[in-house]
């Protein structure tokens, strides 16, 4: 079997950058042989990070941004593999495909009466295939929505590929959006689940940069100097999305700057380092809530391993620990691996078995009524003349 | 070589429905052997194309709805292809792939200070290999503006494929826009050139429907019954576009209802035939002018075949025959072709190249660097369980 050379691309709901993850790749499915060759986030130009949180809102967004975006974002993602390639000392004629996730600007995980369930990830396949001069598999989430799932999660798959172990795990990642999968010991694929708990870092970090200037809550510093405002969590504990039963997942619409709008309106009066503090319990609260409402009652879980931006907030995690006392709460740099290339590291994998002719969606994560080959694929557009 | 079914389909600016073309196809490029089974327009429902209109609208279009449409359209799509192979009497599990263009929802020719170069063509591919269950290829344009181009239009590969003769030809498509494809005699495929001449149906439909209430101009009676504005007709033809040498391309946000807005006001104390006869005659005029200048210096012209919905409108065709007394101004119906079904079969046969790993760009006509491989493949997303 060829081992072949792919990049996996993610931007998340945080913002934060453009993950570059390139890989070794050998094989497919659970026979996947993986080696991480290099890792690098490019941050977002400030004028282009503006105009995606333009793109998220339904005031500011329209046609003519988004066609013009979606472009942009092609260029910032081949130009972030270009830099990122530069740095780990790669030719990039060597790379054999790329997986690339895309910004997602909007998704609605169930139909209503005026909107059918859809979601929309924006970063032109086809600027990226030329400018990188390779094939490109994007658009992920669609054709789980087409099968009757939400589009999401889709790290479930690798999860299970590269966790899968003797123990009940529980992989918890903290990006703008908060998700975990479920991996029981020595499971099969069909065993995996995975939904989204609800916020990560998203409130946080909308809630700091409204009261500090800064973008988020380094290491947890300003949470730690707060108290818990115990009415105001409570208060968000009732949300709709922390109590609803899996399949689900959420993202900006239900949790951003519209709903911080709303709190900080509420709350007012309380000190800054007080509504941080909440806020970010609210994180730890909401992922509590939803291990022992939605896990617990059907296996114990040995080990927690948290993942993304928010394993680095050292108050979320004591939080968390002292939320769930009986579990281990490690860290993904605890198990050797890094929490801030996981997402990217996916993109490459699932890329490899859309290649592959594979299926790569878990149907007990999406909520799909049957497995199905993941993304579009943009060929290489070879030089004919 | 084998046989393949393939399914076209289109929709386009004027927003009439979808259009189905069945077609069998052998072989690739310029052995291409191709069989028209069958053709059907599928009316959008009204809401549905309100709601595209909307989406074409900076004012009134966002993410939320864009994400959502993306969707419908793939559903709408999924439907036309069933039911027009229902009346087909044709087993939608026969059909080999589909091409898809998509509904353009905005076109940015050339980058400008805030705007990137980009276009947006939606109804998301996933939702129609699913319902169909075949492999989709989609997304025609953006590799060709990758590589340069304004990819647009795309239809000069599949005319040259179908129309090279022993005659100097230009096929004039009249749909929303009014494009022309320029095929010398015995000529190769760099010898072919296209663009866009400006509006073709866009502007005397919006007028009708505002001054009338009638969705178009049926067989041209209304302009028949008008006489030409001349000051009016004069302002016309100095528009910018229309003096503008191609390689060029041009859509709705130039002609479409903001621009109909604009003249509708400057002219509001004319009498509407007068006013629909000289958006009529500037159709004719922008074709004339655009065929003066950037065409007949180059080559005489023998035959001008019309194509789309305007070659039924006959008081266009009289105005476009009076222009240019010179040549032979034929309909697609002329020659044994269906102008209705031109561009649905277009879309097959560029679906074709593309699964053969051909390029389907013509430099000429888009003004691309290179030949490139056009579109995004979805695969069929195979039955697992």
């Amino acid at each position: 079997m060829d081992i072949k050379y792919s990049v996996g691309i993610m931007s998340g709901t945080s913002l934060d950058g453009i993950d570059v993850a390139l890989v070794k790749i050998k094989d497919s499915g659970i026979n996947t042989k993986l080696d991480v060759v290099g890792f690098e986030t490019i941050p977002f130009e400030e004028d282009l990070r503006e105009e995606i949180k333009r793109s998220l809102s339904i005031e500011k967004s329209n046609v003519e941004l988004i066609c013009s975006l979606n472009f942009k974002l092609g260029y910032a993602f081949s130009n972030a593999v270009k830099v990122a390639c530069n740095n780990f000392n790669f030719d990039l004629s060597k790379i054999d495909f790329i997986g690339s996730h895309g910004q997602t600007v909007y998704h609605i995980p169930k139909d209503t009466k005026e909107l059918k369930k859809s979601t929309l990830q924006i970063g032109e396949p086809s600027i990226i295939a030329y400018e990188i001069g390779c094939q490109v598999v994007s658009n992920f989430r669609s054709m789980d929505m087409a099968a009757g799932g939400e589009g999401a999660p889709l790290v479930p798959f690798t999860e299970y590929i590269l966790y899968r172990s003797s123990k009940n795990r529980v992989l918890q990642n903290i990006g703008g959006i908060g998700n975990a999968t479920i991996i029981p010991q020595k499971c099969k694929l069909n065993d995996v689940f995975a939904f989204d708990t609800g916020p990560g870092n998203m409130i946080i970090d909308e809630v700091v940069y409204r009261l500090t200037g800064m973008p988020y809550d380094k290491g947890g510093q300003l949470s730690l100097k707060g108290k818990i405002i115990e009415p105001m969590l409570k208060d968000l504990m009732e949300h709709e999305y922390i109590l609803r039963c899996p399949p689900k997942s959420t993202g900006r619409e239900v949790f951003g700057s519209q709903f911080v709008d709303k709190i900080l309106k509420q709350y007012s009066s309380e000190c800054k380092e007080d509504i941080i503090c909440t806020v970010t319990m609210f994180t730890a609260k909401s992922i509590e809530y939803n291990y022992r409402n939605f896990i617990m009652p059907r296996m114990k879980i040995d080990e927690v391993i948290i993942g993304g931006g928010g394993s680095y907030n050292k108050t979320l995690l004591n939080m968390i620990r002292e939320c769930m006392p009986e579990c281990k709460v490690l860290t993904q740099e605890d198990l050797g691996f890094s929490s801030d290339s996981k997402e990217a590291i996916a993109f490459a994998i699932l890329a490899n078995e859309t290649l592959h002719g594979s299926f790569s969606n878990v149907l007990t994560a999406t909520g799909a009524k049957e497995y199905v080959i993941l993304g579009n694929i943009t060929p290489t557009p070879k030089k004919f003349n």
